[in-house]
């Protein structure tokens, strides 16, 4: 073959993927998108993610700039999804969702910086029942969040002046404020205030007080409330303020299957965030979850940022960027059913049993439960499901391929789904400006968090729970590492023990012979503490705290009544080795409760204190 | 009888009269609707509106407070209207309608002040085939009107600082500004610009040159636009700007019967006004088109305010208040369709001629009609309407019940329907801030226009056309009275020769001898005029100019090139007798054309010039 003759085939090949290519991808302006249009872009969406579901398309593409998507056409569909609003508070689970993928397999979305903004209240995306798809640099958010933001610029005696942010709409009527949006009122609030000197993002009465007073008009986007003489604004802090209604949610991934969100950037979620729900193999890399720079907002979602229910197969979270929650930034849980009726020898109704969760499938057939003991949260025998058949929106009736066992206890003893749960990998995020945790996660399978940094969760910034109690979200942990995490200066607001790392199992019966958890391990992390506690563990077996650096800081105040490095209650065999400590250190000790002294292993540095009640 | 037997009769009526009462009342908030609730309210409101149809309810009441009304389950009805956006501008026709009246009858609304706060572009209440309906007190916004307007705050050789309104959406993009709002972006844009200082309304060229400067974000709706050099803004000025599509009215009374408006407060409109079309008996009774005081808006309508198109009976607008509208404030006329094809004997296929109307119907079985000589605009033979069939949406088939002139001219001359005119009161109504004229009428009916202050209105106060050759709309007056106004500082902008009255028909041949409008009597008013001219009449026959005041102002500078008081060019039969002057009257003078002196009576102080071209 001459050169020419290859140049030819060359080029012929090249056409040839070329046109491959073209086919294989559709245009969002193919179908009469246009960006900066600013009109309702979100028929021609839907129509062109139908159109990749049609052709076979493996890539949907955007041109990079504003589209606006409004809920006039936008799609309608029943979801029952977790953690969201109870049937009282919200009876309709209908939810308007903006770009919804259903059945659709092998197709890449390359946002390409698109700004998607949103209006009125909407779930932005949803996969259901979606395999092997990818969400790429798409940036949502919306045009009036339904987080109202105000800001106190001057505070006197008797009144304050408040800056109301450019995108929180109020009306003052008979002299009190009311905040809308698109379509909606903020009726029952919840209020979050931040401090920017001290970066802390803390629950506030402020907003109770203030819905409640005269408020006059200064100017546009400036009101002046008059004060009780006993309440004490912060100048300069700024309150967060958002409906407890979680009607939607921010992204739902819904029976699907090896999805990846890469790129993406969540500048507002209204309700809840991201929720994975019965998914298997979800990897988020490089999502953003925070408000859009220029927006000049604090606050990106109303609750949990990245949640995450009976999920399966691998979660990993990489590289992502939480701040400006109104609750945690990653959740990760299964849902554990109560027993509410044995209908036969391998039949069980179980039952929903917090008001939030409701109405999905929990169990399918093949999948491997536990029989869980609520008082102890022990796992005890396995089976596998035969069956499902919803009784109800609370009650299921699921049978089993053997007996289940006779100690279980109606209306109160659980069962746990051990196929619905995932291994999960969190490393190399930044946590901030949450009021509450970086990172809730209870799952059997392997956990492991790594090179991430918390600044100033409110809360713990690692906490397991493991939950048969209140809010029913699975059991015992098996196999978590934390390890080369920076912490700094988090649990100002709480969690147990006010400490930054917490271990707290539902279980009312504790017994350091048998554990909840187990084989936790703590290693080259890095804490910077303002105040005493860095770790508190209930019922774990197997607690390694080993080559972590303790530091203090000063800006915040210490200000729990935890005055302890280390609380255990009812662990075994603990390890805590190899402290490096910087900075004055409140106390350098441990407190142990429920367990004896040789359950623990520890540095000589370390005093004991011992309560066994 | 005695006292307590009347006592007893009295009671039992006045509760037979109050169960009638509440049965004949339908109340908004018994169909869900909550004052304040800041959601969309169309579907209810509508559902009562079809109560009322259904239960031939007599009053539809609402209770004060604010309802929010979204495009979204707005009633979608396909309307040609007159006067609106030409077939290429704006293909389709379905208008989305927030209040939907259809085929009603006898029934009032009460308003009882209730705010209805519309969103996106829509057409805010349609009556159509409706009879004997008021609306009463009911006030009409948007959140977010389509007008945007901008202020200058700073203007420095380089640059110039804009306030933004807070009810006007914006984004800076690459540089340059994006005026967008609610589900739409401005696009072609129209620019009147209002002086505080002059309280003057003009089109203005800043807003073509600034939204081709770069622009940056100071604060949130504070901007700096570079500029120029040889650009000079005036600080202080605010630049109103709406796209020039109109795409929707503000309110559309269409083939209704006796409709009067009460205190109805119209706070914007877009597209243009309240348009009633081929409507017969309409009272427009204190009703106030301009915006919210407490808005800070200049502007409240896109184009003209009140337009009527094709009305008969009689209309009378009394006691009302137009402010802020980028074009007049009151239009009354009809629409002439061009003669375009002989079909035979008696039939014509006419055809509508102006792109901004078409597709409506404008002549009835049973309705008398004009053949006018568009050349010289004379009425010729009349005759009676048989049957009406559409051709297309610009040709229509009209069969008369005697044979057409031969002398009409295809392509021409024109059919004006005769039947289709109103008798016209306009009283005691404020005209200002609009860039046009507050009054344009013509109608063969008598006119009386009398105690109205028209209050710098940008062209003439009161103008009279009649048009066969550029809008088509009707033909010569017969009786029109203008007395005991007020003029103001009008005409600065243009008109006429830049009278405050203009009578000005398109006939182009002008023959004094052969006038086209006739019996204008202009009585008792008062002028304040800062320039010339007060009075500009063409082909007018019998024009009497009586009792007037005219009195000079000095916060305007004269500019007009007509440099006389009067100016009448093809008239007969004029009286100008005993005008009192205030002040330095710039030029008591006459100027004719195309007549003799003889066709004119005056007094003795008024200097003539003649020109006879």
């Amino acid at each position: 073959m001459n050169k020419k003759t290859l140049l030819y085939i060359l080029a012929i090949l090249l056409v040839q993927i070329s046109k491959a290519q073209s086919s294989d991808t559709i245009f969002i302006t193919d179908f009469g998108v246009k960006p900066y249009s600013y009109e309702n872009s979100v028929t021609q969406i839907q129509a062109a993610i139908e159109a990749c579901k049609q052709k076979g398309a493996k890539v949907l593409s955007f041109e990079k700039g504003r589209y606006d998507i409004w809920p006039e056409s936008a799609m309608r569909k029943e979801y029952y999804i977790s953690n969201t609003s109870t049937e009282s508070e919200c009876p309709s689970k209908i939810k308007t969702v903006g770009l919804l993928f259903e059945n659709i397999q092998n197709l890449k979305v390359e946002g390409n910086g698109a700004l998607l903004m949103f209006h009125g209240k909407m779930t932005t995306i949803a996969l259901d029942h979606c395999q092997d798809i990818k969400l790429e640099e798409l940036h949502v958010d919306f045009e009036r969040p339904a987080g109202s933001e105000l800001r106190y610029i001057a505070v006197n005696k008797n009144y304050v002046d408040v800056a109301v942010h450019r995108d929180t709409n109020y009306e003052i009527v008979d002299g009190k404020i009311n905040l809308y949006g698109e379509g909606w009122r903020s009726n029952k609030n919840h209020c979050i205030e931040y401090n920017q000197e001290t970066e802390s993002f803390y629950y506030s009465q402020d907003w109770d007080i203030l819905s409640n007073s005269p408020v006059q008009e200064i100017s546009p986007n400036l009101i002046r409330f008059t004060i009780p003489a006993d309440f004490h604004p912060k100048k300069g802090n700024t309150l967060t303020i958002r409906d407890v209604v979680r009607d939607q949610v921010g992204m739902f991934i819904h029976q699907s299957k090896n999805v990846t969100l890469n790129g993406m950037q969540m500048h507002y979620m209204h309700g809840l965030g991201i929720i994975s729900q019965y998914s298997e193999n979800i990897t988020m890399n490089q999502v953003k979850c925070m408000p859009r720079s220029e927006s000049g907002r604090l606050l990106a979602a109303s609750a949990d940022m990245m949640h995450f229910s009976g999920c399966k197969g691998k979660i990993l979270i990489d590289g992502c960027y939480f701040s400006g929650a109104q609750d945690d930034g990653i959740n990760i849980h299964g849902t554990n059913l109560k027993v509410v009726e044995k209908i036969n020898s391998n039949t069980l109704n179980l039952r929903f049993s917090h008001g939030q969760s409701y109405g999905f499938q929990a169990y399918f057939p093949g999948d491997t439960v536990a029989f869980i003991k609520s008082a102890t949260m022990q796992r005890g025998s396995t089976a596998c499901v035969r069956s499902v058949k919803p009784i109800s929106n609370y009650i299921w009736q699921v049978e089993f391929d053997q007996k289940t066992p006779e100690w279980l206890e109606l209306n109160h003893d659980c069962v746990e789904n051990l196929t619905c749960t995932p291994s999960v990998v969190i490393r190399n995020n930044y946590f901030t400006r949450t009021s509450t945790r970086g990172t809730l996660v209870t799952t059997p399978r392997k956990v492991v968090i790594e090179n991430n940094i918390y600044y100033k969760t409110g809360m713990s910034a690692i906490l397991i729970e493991g939950d048969a109690e209140g809010w029913f979200e699975s059991g015992p942990v098996c196999d978590v590492q934390i390890r080369s995490n920076t912490f700094i200066d988090c649990a100002y607001n709480g969690g147990p023990g006010n400490a930054v790392i917490g271990i707290n199992p539902s279980n009312s019966v504790i017994n350091a012979n048998n554990p909840v958890h187990k084989n936790i391990r703590i290693e080259n992390n890095t804490f910077k503490i303002f105040d005493y506690p860095v770790l508190y563990a209930k019922s774990t077996e197997g607690l390694s705290f080993i080559n972590n650096t303790i530091e203090r800081t000063t800006q915040l105040k210490p200000s729990t009544s935890n005055k302890n490095l280390f609380y255990f209650n009812g662990c075994n065999n603990v390890k805590i080795q190899n402290i490096i400590y910087k900075g004055d250190i409140l106390n350098k000790n441990i407190q142990l409760k429920n367990m004896k002294r040789k359950q623990l292993k520890y540095s000589s540095e370390l005093t004991i204190h011992s309560k066994n009640n």
